[in-house]
């Protein structure tokens, strides 16, 4: 049996079903970052995530700095979702002697750029030399108080579903930049928004840790696969279901022009597009309001896009005349042959 | 300018010097691992790194666990060159589509088997796709409390130098796996003993945390890049320099006789084989005794080599004759195009 033949999620249900544990481990691999305890009511929040030459970024579209950026702000994406404070990065670089040292200088410029502005350190790292494309790898470290936490497994009925920013920027900057189609009509801003979601996203780190004090919130998980496979692993762990109003879903205006010159659905860039880094998570309806509000406070914007039911595993899309339809949560699976 | 214009120290010292800091990091990047302020007197250690297949490790000598084996046992010598104790691991893994799951169903077992016996946790990873070769990059985690942890940096003047278990067993393991050579005469068990060490080295954790308990040992390192190397590294932080004694150097048997059938120097298999992961650490005079008796008291051994020496930056190499050469530091560096 091949990779290719679990995928990466079957992949890595299989290789994490027998790994050692300890009594302080509060929550091992399968959330957003995995939590252990430090005593004093306080969890340490870790994360990894490699960024591969070619497959996670592409030199033809991005900057080094922007690189080094995705690199670290996919990291944050995920302290972000457990509603906690990152702290601490340790980079492993994998690179071949051929590297000019100026693209490297560019990747770390970028990094640490990022590192600052959300007061991340960027405590250590490792080098190795690699026959293979430049990789590079970020473990990020965070801190947030036990209650606090956010897990994805918490959702319950009833709660409104909600996303920040807007979703499929990226999937359209990705189409721009890989397309055949030179002439997608789309203004220049537009082109450029869609580059930047696609190259250098904003985690939304002041976004979840205000919801995570603010005590509502009920499950949360960064979208990186696309809103569907995402929303689909949030009901999984929460052992719930969730029906979306496909016209409340907030597409942005760039994925909304490239899907209209595409003759495309608009809505699939927000559904399976994958790699915005918004932040998905359930309220209770009294809660609603405030969380909004929340967010608003630090900059950011939410809205809501749904409701969380008890038909556990069942994805629903309402229309807009009422109907529903049903919901295929399979996202971005890199490592599946077939789709 | 390439990456093999600077080599992997001088990569790491040109990408490590802008990168941003917090009050609560300790010992940034530069030491076995990074230390930071978790409060309460306690340090968080963290190390990472990443081991890619046909260069850190074989797959024509090295069975799927020893692999695994090798990926955690690299961090765990770095954490217990700090004297900490290792807690949580998070593992990375760069895989190709078609590579046979069996194999990484061995390596995690492997893996999964050290970190039990050191009562490691593995809370996390990450798995992509990559067209590169296999790469397994390990995050590992642990905690010192702030008056134990020992630097590279503490070593004085007259300490003596010590090292535990022998070297150069690592380094003749490699040469029997890759020399065309094939009538090396060594007996089946040293021939099993030097390709053990090289694809499955054992960590010196207890002796590490039991050193770093016992309050004497002023510096230590574990031994990656070889003898000569890693005591250059130790001498430089601690602004110090060092006299090896050669005749009291512990040469691995397996060493000694892959040197004598190939016309070599065994000595130089300890000096600048690498890979050895045993410690090398500094103690004054009237601690040296101690700190010998608890290596032991955890199984293990440890012997002096050395002293310290107030000639900053300069090492030398005693014979039994007591003549004093001077000792290149420059060990491996595999960045690094012309050595």
């Amino acid at each position: 049996m091949q990779v290719s033949d679990l995928g990466e999620f079957g992949l890595i249900q299989r290789l994490a079903a027998h790994l050692p544990s300890r009594p302080d481990v509060v929550l091992p691999t399968g959330d957003d970052a995995s939590l252990v305890d430090l005593g004093a009511a306080a969890l340490l929040v870790a994360t990894v995530d490699a960024l591969v030459d070619g497959r996670h970024f592409l030199r033809a579209v991005a900057t080094p700095e922007e690189i080094g950026h995705k690199a670290l702000a996919v990291n944050l994406s995920d302290i972000a979702a457990m509603g906690a404070e990152p702290l601490w990065a340790l980079v492993s670089l994998l690179v071949s002697p051929a590297t000019d040292v100026a693209l490297l200088d560019g990747i770390y410029a970028g990094m640490a750029a990022l590192a600052e502005s959300f007061a991340v350190a960027i405590v250590g790292g490792n080098v190795v030399s690699t026959s293979g494309p430049l990789t590079l790898d970020v473990t990020l470290l965070g801190r947030v108080q036990q209650h606090q936490a956010v897990l994805r497994s918490g959702a319950r009925q009833g709660d409104a579903l909600c996303v920040t920013g807007s979703l499929g920027a990226a999937a359209a900057g990705l189409q721009l930049a890989t397309s055949d189609d030179l002439h997608i009509q789309i203004s220049p801003e537009l082109r450029e928004a869609a580059r930047k979601s696609l190259v250098s996203p904003t985690p939304r780190v002041r976004e979840g840790q205000i919801l995570a004090r603010g005590g509502a919130v009920t499950a949360m998980i960064d979208i990186s696969d696309g809103l569907a496979a995402d929303l689909g692993h949030l009901c999984a762990a929460s052992g719930v279901g969730a029906l979306l109003e496909v016209e409340r879903i907030p597409v942005h205006p760039a994925a909304a022009q490239v899907a209209f010159a595409r003759g495309q659905d608009a809505v699939l860039f927000a559904l399976a597009g994958g790699e915005d880094y918004e932040l998905l998570f359930s309220v209770p309806p009294d809660g609603l309001d405030a969380a909004l509000r929340m967010v608003g406070e630090v900059g950011g914007e939410a809205h809501r896009i749904g409701t969380i039911t008890n038909s556990a595993g069942t994805l629903g899309l309402k229309s807009g005349d009422g109907t529903v339809s049903p919901l295929d949560a399979a996202g971005w699976d890199h490592l599946r042959a077939a789709r």
